[in-house]
């Protein structure tokens, strides 16, 4: 069974096809600028051969998937000879809201229900709807499977992701906290729990997914039970261009002193704060390394500031899962920095976290890089989200699109 | 030397007589509906003797504490025969910016920098100078000191201070976290290393205040090095009515869902959210107490998430502090609540808190309520804010009164 995976954003198309019997990926591929003029498309194939075409227009998600396709077909670059190899395709959606627990086939009720939830993450999930539009378009009769990055947080109870607000807030407009990267944390902490021989039910595991976007979560018995991301993917830690946590009344302030609308002020903490904000040097953690090393103080205390965030969550999760098992670095920051890991990890000797330096400078593979005394272990894990998404498909396809033959026989 | 403390709201004005000799309060009062009419004015004397005077106005905060000082000069309940006895008057301001890091005697310069630091506290500090120029108009000579909310707070990093907002936040207007309750956590906080037996310096301890308002303090060695609230008092955990942190987007989405302006988002954040916004019941802990014990399950929700958070920060400052020596809790709900602690301190064995359930029954005297084996011990300490302002009065007189006066001879 081959399953393409798809992750739209407003103006990219991230694709991946993989081979389920054997789990390996075939080939990953790119579109970027959709819908603006001059669009890129990369394809890597599974034996590192690369396609690229630049200077194409793809005004809409369809096109795109269209020339994404048309990449897999590619007579030198590609891998499949027909698009009925692909026997099922894996949307990630962004936001579930409360409807959704699990990863669903998508019908005509599913894609209703998506439309539905398009106020809750207005950036997020419409281009999401359209990767969905396009395939089943383009496709007819593959079926179409949504994974949601919200569904693993849907066992968070309720005294967690209730906000202390008038209870209409929740009733009326559905704020609550729902968190988000709900794939790659439901992923390393599977990984993490083998890494460390234990059933995963007796697992107590804090999961901090650390790329462009930011999350922690603590993972009791395989369960998310609390996680950094609330209504929005805003609150929580600091990011490369987010603001995280803030005092809330800082945000009227802000309004009131700079006359904006709430849209700018959303804008001002989504895309102009974060480590980007507190240097004004860049988003980007390496760049931030860099002139954090020849002097400039402002792109030191960035680091600072993320650094510090992510130990207070650390501290935080560990009272909420009553000390924890293991610590999970994983995604673009946590898989690679060794450094941020050794600002975030330092100074916890007494907490129970004792980092072995050696070990944490190894790169590209799961590794445990706590020392053997260290009573929490940390566990450095590449997060597979594409992975996830098409284990969920197969499963989904399989066990319902078998249920639904029944029935119409 | 007797030291008369000050604490005026926008509608009140609290007052303490305290003889310094002996640490000893000789009186307490209470003045309300200042600015409105059919004021009431409440006395108790040092032996319990009440006085109280009901349907006076009280137009101004100096109709206010001229009213005061007749209470504590009145022939039947006083305390002292000539205002002259009042060798010093402490005021409390809230917010003393980034500009006072300890407390200072009050001269043209400090009332005007005092002014400056409106904008950062519009409904406090306006209120507290009223009652700093009532008390010059009224006692002329009489030296009067500022003890601000904020200055234990000053000793706070700048990675821990800075929010992760565009700089010009900072530099332009001074939006970073400022902390307040500050007399309180340092109160208790000399207070635990006494009942530890250690010298402050070595003491890592995480501070409670948990009333009306709430907040929690971090203090290494003597020092705050992390507190939950704010930019303003509304950051941290769940309080009465207010909401504490949440998604910062929240705000802006609330605002355009039910058309509000930032004042009104400010004022349902501050006054109609926290334990009453959840609950729809009231922002009293007893109340909900009672409602809870009765069934009423949003009340009981609001008990769980204020627990919750508090539990959730005692994690997150057990990493700050690379884990605590003890835990204090104080003010309304930290002394007087067993089932509140009970609540923050469940589920906590493995992370080294254990309560000992008979001696967390005990009220009104500093104990230790841990087991002998809990690796934190958990302390709950009256506090005494009047006393940490009046000594600080006292202080600065004896030094900065001397030493000014033999400059200008």
């Amino acid at each position: 069974m081959k399953v393409l995976v798809i992750n739209c954003g407003s103006s990219s198309l991230k694709y991946q096809l993989i081979d389920m019997t054997t789990e390996s990926v075939l080939a990953t591929g790119l579109v970027e600028r959709v819908t603006f003029s001059d669009g890129i498309i990369t394809m890597k194939r599974f034996d590192g051969k690369k396609y690229q075409a630049e200077h194409q227009d793809y005004p809409n998600h369809k096109v795109a998937l269209h020339a994404a396709i048309d990449t897999l077909l590619d007579p030198e670059y590609g891998v499949i000879k027909s698009m009925t190899e692909i026997n099922a395709v894996g949307h990630r959606v962004v936001h579930g809201g409360e409807k959704f627990t699990r990863s669903v086939l998508i019908d005509d009720e599913v894609e209703k229900a998506i439309r539905d939830t398009f106020e809750l993450a207005p950036l997020h999930n419409p281009p999401n709807m359209m990767g969905i539009e396009a395939s089943i378009e383009l496709m007819p009769g593959t079926p179409n499977v949504a994974v949601f990055d919200t569904t693993f947080h849907t066992t968070i109870p309720n005294y967690a992701y209730i906000y202390a607000l008038p209870y209409s807030m929740y009733e009326k407009y559905g704020i609550r906290k729902y968190g988000f990267h709900g794939t790659s944390h439901y992923y390393v902490s599977r990984r993490a729990a083998a890494m460390l021989g234990k059933p995963l039910e007796e697992t107590k595991i804090i999961t901090c997914h650390m790329g462009n976007g930011s999350s922690i979560t603590a993972v009791k018995g395989g369960k998310s039970v609390e996680t950094t991301m609330g209504f929005t993917p805003l609150e929580g830690v600091a990011m490369g261009t987010r603001c995280g946590s803030i005092d809330p009344a800082v945000v009227p302030f802000m309004m009131e002193k700079e006359d904006l609308t709430p849209r700018e002020v959303d804008t001002l903490m989504n895309k102009k704060s974060g480590v980007l904000g507190i240097s004004g040097v860049s988003n980007d953690f390496r760049e931030l390394d860099e002139a954090a090393s020849h002097g400039n103080e402002r792109a030191e205390l960035a680091l600072e500031v993320f650094s510090y965030k992510v130990k207070k969550v650390i501290g935080e999760y560990s009272a909420v899962l009553d000390y924890p098992d293991a610590i999970v670095f994983t995604a673009g920051i946590g898989e690679n920095s060794a450094s941020i890991r050794n600002r975030i990890l330092s100074g916890l000797e007494n907490f129970g976290i004792k980092v072995d330096q050696e070990k944490n400078k190894i790169r590209g593979q799961e590794i445990d890089i706590a020392t053997p005394d260290s009573k929490i272990r940390i566990l450095v894990i590449p997060t597979n989200e594409e992975l996830t998404i098409a284990r969920d498909t197969k499963e989904i396809c399989e066990t319902e699109v078998k249920l639904r033959a029944s029935i119409n026989v």
